[in-house]
This record gives C-alpha cells, structure tokens and sequence, in this order.
C-alpha cells in the first residue's frame, strides 16, 4: 500500500511500504479515507522532533483519521464491514494504573500514531483496536470524522473546565487548538465566547460561530468586552491556548471569582505566574494532555449539529497529493484551520 | 394601582391595592411590563392551598415577572432608573446559614412571591431587594424576561446534573417543566434529548427544536430511540418531570453506567422506587427545590440566543383580561406551554 | 492443591482440586494465607444462588484474601517472588467501555472470584492478574490483607459521597457492610458518626472506636442524638446499609440541607421512596456496585494506622477447619463482623 | 475597657478604649476569653501594612478569638448569654452576588478584624454578627476555640482539594499554616502527609502527629519518601506553603497523575511556573484566600478529637502582658506555632 513516510527531517515521501494483513481478535482493520495534518505532523517534518521524542528511523505520518471498516476481529460486536469510523489515535497499556482509573491518556506508555517510535496512519490501511474506533453516521463525512481528533482537545479542556449552563468564556489564541476550545466551550454550556487574538486572519475564521465575539487586543480593550458580557463580574471559565508569557502572567485579569482557568498553550520554559492574583479570587487551573474518553461524545455532538466543524477545513488534498498538502500546512497561513488530505 | 388579588378560593379580581411607596436602601421599585402564569398560580386559585401553604386572606398572585425600574434605593449600584429588569421571586434570610452556602433557596425562611402569606406581583408595581433584581438587555423581551423564572428550574435541574459536553439525554414529562429542562439540558451540553410523553400535543410544543426528539411511548418504544441514540449504552442523564409512580420505578432502565437521575416531578406520595436497579449501574440521583444564582446565567442564554423561549409563550392576554388568561390556564390545554399577561 | 469446593447447596468440602500451573506473562502466582468469609458465599452455599448468578457445576468459595508471591510473568513489574499481597477479585475485560472510563466494576463482563461460573480463591494457590495484586507492607497481617475487600465497599461509597472535612454522618445497619461505611467515613473526613441499628450485639462491634456513637433506634431517639450532634441542622451524609423499607421510606429525615445519601443496602424488591421529602433539601443519592480503584487506597489507611480493622477479625479458623468456619458463619451471630481463614 | 490599640508602626498599646454597648437585632455581645496572634498582626506592628491595606489610624489588633456571650439581640436564636463561642473574623456584605454564591469570602466588601480600617478583637468585649459566632462544646478550651481561625484557613485548603480516602499529601513548609494544612490534608481523608521544611525546629512542631512523616529537604531526599509512601506513582496533593519560588518551579516533581496541587504561600511577585510539567499529568491547581463556611466543619473535627490543636499553642500570655507575647512574636522562634493571649 501507499503511506506518507517521513524519511528524515525536511524529506517526506509517499511510497509503498507492507499493508498490514494480520488483524487481531480484538483488531478491526480500516481503510483510510480522510487524514487531517496537526501542528505536530509539521514540526516533525521540520524539526525531526518534539521534546523528548525523536523521529529516528522511517516513520509514517498522521493521527487525525477516518475511515471505512474492511475486517473484524473474531471479538469484535460493536462493527461491521463496511461501517464509517473515526479512530483514537493513543492506545494505552490495557491493565495500566492510569487505564483502570479512567485516565488512559496519562499511561507514560501509551502507544500514539505518529509519535516516534510509532507510525502514523496516513496510509491506505491501518489495523487499529476496535475498543479506539468509533462509529460516525452516515451524514457525517469522513472529513469531520478526521476532524474528531483535533476536537477531542478542546472537549477535553471544555470537560475539564466544569462549565456551568449560562456561564461567559474567554479564549487566548485563535490557533487551531483555540478554535476547538472556542467551539467546545459553546457546546459545553457557555451562552457567549470571546476568542482574543492578535492576527485578524485568524479571528476570522470563527466571527461567524453565533455566540462567539473576536476580539483583536493590539486593537480593541479586552477589558470592555469582557465587562460588557459580564456585568462587570468577568468571566467564569479561560481557555490559554497562546502559551505566551505575557498573557499568562495576567491571566487572572478578566476572570470572576471563584473562575476556571484551563492551561491548554505549552509554552517551552516555565513562565511567570502570579499566584497572589489567583488567591484573592480563589481560581481554580486545569491542565489537559490529549484526551480520554471523548471520541463518542464529540462524535455525539457534531452528528446532532451542536458543533459545526466543516468552516474549519480550510483546504482539502488528494492523497497523491500529500506533498503539497504539508507544504501548503509548512507556509502557516493564518486563515487555515485544518488541512485536510482525503483519499478518494 | 391594580392587582390581580385571589380573595379566596375559586375567586379571583383584579381591583385597586395599595402603592408600595417605600422603597428601602437597598431595593428598587418596578413598573411591572409582563407577568406570567404558573401551575401553582392555578392550583393556588383552584384550591387554595399547595401542601402546607395555605391561602388564608386575600393575596396577590403572579411570581414570574420582568418590568421597568422607576426608582432605586441609596445603596444601589447596579440598577438605575429605566433599566429593563426580571425579578426572582424566592427572598431568602440575608445570614442563614443556607444562605451564606449557597443554598438561599432551601432557607426554610424564604419569602416567595404569591406563596402564602406573601403577596405576589401581578400588580402595576413591586418594590423589591435590588440584589434579586436582574438587567435584561434591550433585545430581550419584558415576556422573556418574565420566562426567566419558569427556565431557571429547569437550569437547576441542568447544572444539579452536571452534564458534561456530548452528553445523551431523556425527559419524561413534556409539561411546562418538563420542556424548561430539555431546553436547559441542550444549552448545557447535551447533544441529543429525548422527550417522552403519552399526549402528542405535548410533544408538539418541543418537536421544532433542533436536537430534541420526541417519543409518545404509547405508540413508539422509548428503548430502541435510546438504543439507537447512544449505542445501546442508554443516556447519560434523565430529567423526571413527570412524577408518575410507574414511570419512577423503573426510571433507571434506559440509563447507561454512571449515569444521572434528576427527579423533578413531586409525587404526592412516596413511590416504588428500585434501588437494586439503581446501583448495578452506581445512578446519581439529584434533587432540585426551586433554584439559586440562575438568573445571571438564563439570561445570558437567552440573551445570546441559544435558549429560545418565544415559541413557549402560547398566548398572550393583557393586564385587563387577567381573569380571561386564568380562565384560559384553568383549561390546562395540553398545547400551551405558558399563558403571559402583559401590561401595555 | 487443597480448595475449600462449594459442591452444591449445602454441600462443602474441603477436596484435592488441580493446582494453577501456567502463569501468564502478566499474571502473578500466590500462596493463599488468609480469606474472609463473605456474607456472600454464605449465601451461595444455603441458597445456591444470588439473584441470576446460580451455581451450577462444584465452585471454589471466597473472594477475599491475601497471600505470598511465588511466580511472577515476564510483563510483571511492581511485584516479586515473596511479595506480601493482598488481590482484587473482579477482573473486568481489558478495553470495555466501562474499564476505559475507569468504573470498570460496572463492566457487565466482570470475572468476580465466587460468582458463579468463576471459581474463588480459598484454596493454596491462585494465579491472578498482577494489576490486580496489590503489595501490603510488613507491618500488616493477610488477615488484615484479607480485609482490604469487604472494607474497599465502604471505601467506594464514603469516597461517592464526596465527604467534607468535618461533616457528620449517620450509618442506618450495623451488620458487616455498615462497619466498613462507618469505618471508611470516619477515614474519609467525618468528624463524627452515628450508627443505628436495633441490636445491641451488633452495636457493640464498633461501639469502641473513637468518634462512632451508637444508637438502639428501639430504645433511643435518633432524632435527638442528631440534633445534638448538629446544632439542629442534621447530618452531612448517610449510609442507608440496612435495605429496610421502614428505614428507606424516611430515609430523609435527618439529613441537612443538601445532604448526600448513600444507598447500600439491597431491598429485593422496589420500596417505597419519599421524593418530596428529599426534593424540600435537594438530597444527592448516590449508590454503589462493589468498587473500582479502591485497592491502594484502603491498603494506605490501613497501613498508616486510620483505619484499624483488627478489631473486627472476630473469630479464625485453620485452613483444614474451613467447613467449621462456615458453620459458624451460617450461625450469623450478631456479635460476628468477620470470620477469617488463615492458611498457616 | 482595656483593649490592644496598635497606634502606629511598631507602637503598641494596652489601653482604655469606648466599650461597645449597642447590641443589633442580629448581633451578640462576647467577652473575649482568648486570642491567638497571627502573622498578620505581627506585620501589621512591624510595617504598617500589609499590600494596599494601611493602617492609618490606630487599629485594635487580634482577629483569632472565642469567648463567652454576654448579650443577644433580639432576633438571635441559636445563641444565649453565658454560651461559650468562637467568631468568624470577615463579615460579607449580606446580599453581595458572592455571599448568594456560598463564596463570601471572596467579597471584595468583606470587613475583617485587625484590617484596616477595622478594629480587631483583643480587647474586653466585642460585639459581632450573631451569624459569625459559633458554639464551642464544654470540653473545648477558649484557647481551642481561638485556633478554630488558623486551622479554618488548612480546612479550606483540604476541602478545595477534595482529597479522596487514602490519598498520600506532600505539605510544602512547617509554619504556622503549613502546619494547619498538614493536620487538616490528615482529618480530611489523607492517610499519611509528607512535611517538608529546611528548619528542623519548624518539622518537630508537627513530628509527633501520627501520619505524618517530616522531611528536610536539605539532608533528606524527598523523592526517595514520596516514592517509599507512594509506590513510585507520586503522591496525590501537594500543599505548598512556603511560598519560594524555588519549590513553586518544580511543584509537580512529586505528583502523581490527575493530582491536585493548592497554591496557599503568598509569593510577592510572580514566579517561574512550568506549565508543561503540569500538563503531562493534568495536575489541577487550586488556590484559597481565608475560607468560607469553615467554622462548622473545624470545630466539629477538634470537638470530636480528630483535630488536636493543643500542642500547636506554643506559648500563653495574660491579656495584659500582651505586649510581652508580641515581644515573642516578633523573635519568629522556628519552634513557635502559635502564640495565644488569655483574659484571665
């Protein structure tokens, strides 16, 4: 079959590598037919790593996949041939202590597409445990189902966040990542998100979200807004998605007492904290690292319409086009949400 | 000014009262614009008593209400003249220790509108503790203002269970409140909420909302619309609004694993109740009692448009045919949600 | 091996079985030192059966022990040749929805050590699957080990009721499942607890630790030693583990505003429940299954001292005298919290 | 009477000052039995101020006192003369958004003893909200009652960090609150709590508590305890109350996953904070400023004898050598927990 191999750093290459052919008992196997391209597939392309984790030998990219079932285990009951499924792309050791905690995505040996040493799925075929691939209907296009993955961060920070109905959020950072927070936040129970930001294009690409407000903080007072929404209460639950030291520091500054602050931005070096600015309004601080749990529920809510993800696949490719897809995500257009590499 | 008093049972007159005119520090005076009306209203006017509370002199009825303000007390900040307001009912002792929790609306002193021997507010004017006392914008309407109240119960009811972003849930009971909480549980999170009801025209006043679906368990099977929805793993929250006993005793059977119980209906008499059911699954149940610090938080949904009242007001009466639109009420037409007087 | 052979109702015997050979890679081989005898297996050998779990063919009893480490796989990490241990008897399937999400005791494919068709543990050795085999320190008996299951019940349910530092609770039951509540909340942040029941005998049991006040509900008030012990406001918590209707119906009438009751105890059949008596004080009810995650935890309170279970070790038998155990366990004598086997 | 007047900067006096005589409706009047002196007090004498609170008149100073009701109004009904109380020092204002929310201390309105411009409560008599003053049991010194103030600030760090039965506590920092923390983190559900500190005459303060196990950090290694306590996985709350940036940095080394860490020390600027060590573990961050609904809860804990405050009062002087127990706090004797003035 034909895979997006990254052979080295800067060298990509869509070649022909084995189709895996055995499929487990537990094992369904599925035919890739969308794969988007995360921030992560670019910096391994660019840099060979990430932290830690170094890209040494050959490795397959993508993480964010649907696709159409071809076989099932023998143990396999909840799918079938031919059913459309999206696939969580972490496997955590099975009887871990994080596992039996309901905490999968904190297993220090979660096995992650795409995370070296581990190949990613931007192939013809990959062979994925059933109990992390998931059923989406049949309105729902293999585009959105790719789409999952990077919404399931968002989920995971919105779920986090304890947001209660009724609630004003506020989102630092109009990225990827701060799209999926914004729009989580507003399927989560917030009556109204502000999504803060300094390049406009980037802001566009949610203005039309009804029940979110952009604000561009070079441009407009931050503060205002927010008193406007609030009542002059602030607000009761911050996304940080930027993981600039500046806004970090004052991260507190628009927030209600008694408020959520989810720290999802991982800015490299410990940055300055004001914990006094925090104490006097008791604010609680979340952190998340990927997700857990959070496939059918996301699948849950952008099946029902709640979360309309189709505005942020910017751009879609062809497989035989990948090439070009990772160049155009290489360029960083500030306008593109998610580029999307389909495969017919 | 003109009130609409219940002198005793079955006896209702809207005559000349008394203008409060002392208006305290603390308090700001009201122009009621729209009042509406509440089963308990109606079960006050019919029976003339609820429980305990008994209606024992004349008293003015009506505890859901928005207007205008006309005056404000030395110590008020936060409202002014002209400002469009609604009003919560339930007045609860300032240092109780339930108040100082948290909890004001379970203060066994609370002081509520047309619950006796209070005098409600279906009248030209109220004076009222500013700090109960709520902004509403200019695009909101005095009606949804007044529909604050009746939805608080059901954003009760939606924050008690603490749904969390993707969540399935079922309402029985398509009744007045039974409808305010499948609102709130979609403005909370819920993808998807099921309603089920034995009367179509009921079902009817909520089939038009996006993410409701609507079951009449006399001639569909509640189980295979919750199979279908979830899985088969049933849904992760149930509102029980109807408060009939066969209903209850087997509350927990389309209910996945660890899912959440709210009993919102009051059975007059205790009921058939399944324990075992319950913990093979380890349910939550909760309970609600009117509602507390809601009204900052309805207003901002229905503010920004995700909660939709309007097609919940069935019809409209002005301040002089008051005894037309309980006359109207007493007739509990299975297709009105909320009955609305308005002042001008 | 010897095993003590549930061979039909009423018939034991202590008999020659297969000794477990092969251990599988992630898998841990024990020598049996102590079992508990469970009300449970009681059950199981006068009745034959629990509800739809029937014996059918001869099982192995007991599910609550602790042993020595004599093999150890090749996956096992945190465990070694002469490891004193005590193991979790349900074994959920590795990857079910449930496990995932960390209750995996909901798991409807729970493998539970005495539960028909699976076999216990009171025989020499078991192989069980090391994640499920925990490490008890030195200083701590098997018998103590051996503890570490009926009190992880009261350890699930006092960690469901959310208890708050100071609060006080109320245990209705003081049979063997009461103690472990009573116990569990007293660790769990309780200052207090009161247990009720209507024998003496089974009062006296915990009548000695610090902090529990019995009450003979017969003979005493229960209202007035609440009173007392709350200023009038009414207990935090309580733990409903008799599954008396009597208690059930009323089960509200001493608890706060706000409060959480546990429901513990099983009634066979659906009881009558006073909805509106729980709804006037917004009650939480919570329920239990056995447990999930409760294993180090209640190993650490043991160990460090705050909970101490020797007292309730109320009679020990040798391995060889198990049908004598049993006999005095079907004697159910009320002073009996725990008869405990010990192999050597 | 005779009260302590703090006149001006390290200007202390014992002197006559006007008695209050007007009791309200909802108010009691106490004869002060004992006050403790707090950290606050001393900074207050030593510089005037402490942030944007100045003391620019002469200030009565104490605010950690019990006593013995002289007086009640006429409203009062869980109080009478001659009852033995302790008094919650910060009074909200009575209908503020954050009193309704059961977050009073969290009202930037509070008015608190011994900060300006309000006078403390070491003097003959106060008079005092009878909704702040709280009975204390017969067995339960005045100088216990006056430590209910300290130990409410440890009990609203326990509580906001929701500790679970058997969890493992790592305290940061042996003072005055340190110490509060680490016997509340243990009655509140900790099974053992690892004290660190530099100062060995700060660690024997609490050393002789069963649960705890002290720790310097400067002959010690910390990992190697949390590792022996924790079996490698970390412990599960960390309170940090040392308020050194050094400590702050590396707050999440010995946490396990999920854990919770509370911000208590006040660093003055901002620190250095790595974010991204939290995220790998989706550690959560609390923080606390004084407490709400505390008093209850504490008084319960050292009524039943979970809480033992006794040895924590380090030194007692007579109120009128008030001056010479400032001398004493002043010295900041590593060995000083507590310093309390008796009135007779």
């Amino acid at each position: 079959m034909k895979a997006l191999v990254l052979e080295k750093v800067n060298e990509l290459a869509l070649k022909e590598v084995m189709t895996p052919t055995e499929v487990g008992a537990n094992d369904v196997k599925i035919k890739i037919q969308a794969v988007g391209i995360c921030g992560s597939d670019v910096h391994y392309l660019s840099h060979g790593r990430i932290g830690h984790f170094v890209v040494e030998k050959p490795m397959i990219l993508g993480h964010e996949a649907a696709g159409i079932v071809t076989a099932v285990g023998s143990n396999v009951k909840h799918l079938k041939e031919g059913d459309r499924v999206c696939m969580e792309p972490g496997i955590p050791q099975p009887q871990s202590a994080e596992t039996m905690e309901g905490i999968y995505n904190l297993d220090p040996d979660v096995q992650f597409w795409a995370t070296p040493p581990y190949d990613g799925c931007c192939s013809e075929f990959v062979v994925h445990p059933a109990a992390f691939t998931f059923k989406i209907p049949q309105h729902m296009s293999y585009a959105e189902g790719a789409m999952v993955e990077p919404l399931a961060i968002g989920m995971q920070a919105a779920t986090k966040a304890e947001i209660k109905p009724g609630d004003i959020g506020l989102v630092y950072g109009a990225g990827t990542i701060g799209v999926m927070c914004a729009l989580s936040a507003l399927a989560s129970g917030c009556a109204e998100v502000i999504v803060v930001d300094v390049v406009n294009e980037k802001l566009a690409t949610v203005n039309d979200y009804e029940g979110i407000t952009v604000v561009n903080s070079l441009t407009q007072d931050v503060a205002e807004v927010v008193a406007a929404k609030t009542g002059g209460r602030g607000v009761n639950v911050v996304f940080e998605c930027c993981g600039v030291e500046a806004v970090i520091t004052r991260i507190c500054q628009h927030v209600a007492a008694n408020g959520t602050v989810v720290l999802v931005g991982m800015p490299v070096e410990p940055v300055k904290f004001d914990i006094v600015a925090a104490q006097v309004k008791e604010i609680t601080f979340k952190t998340i690292f990927r997700y857990a749990n959070m496939y059918p529920k996301t699948i849950n809510l952008i099946a029902s319409g709640k979360l309309n993800v189709k505005p942020l696949i910017s751009k879609t490719y062809k497989f035989e086009d990948s090439l070009k897809a990772y160049a155009r995500a290489l360029e960083a257009n500030p306008s593109d949400v998610k580029i999307m590499i389909e495969m017919e």
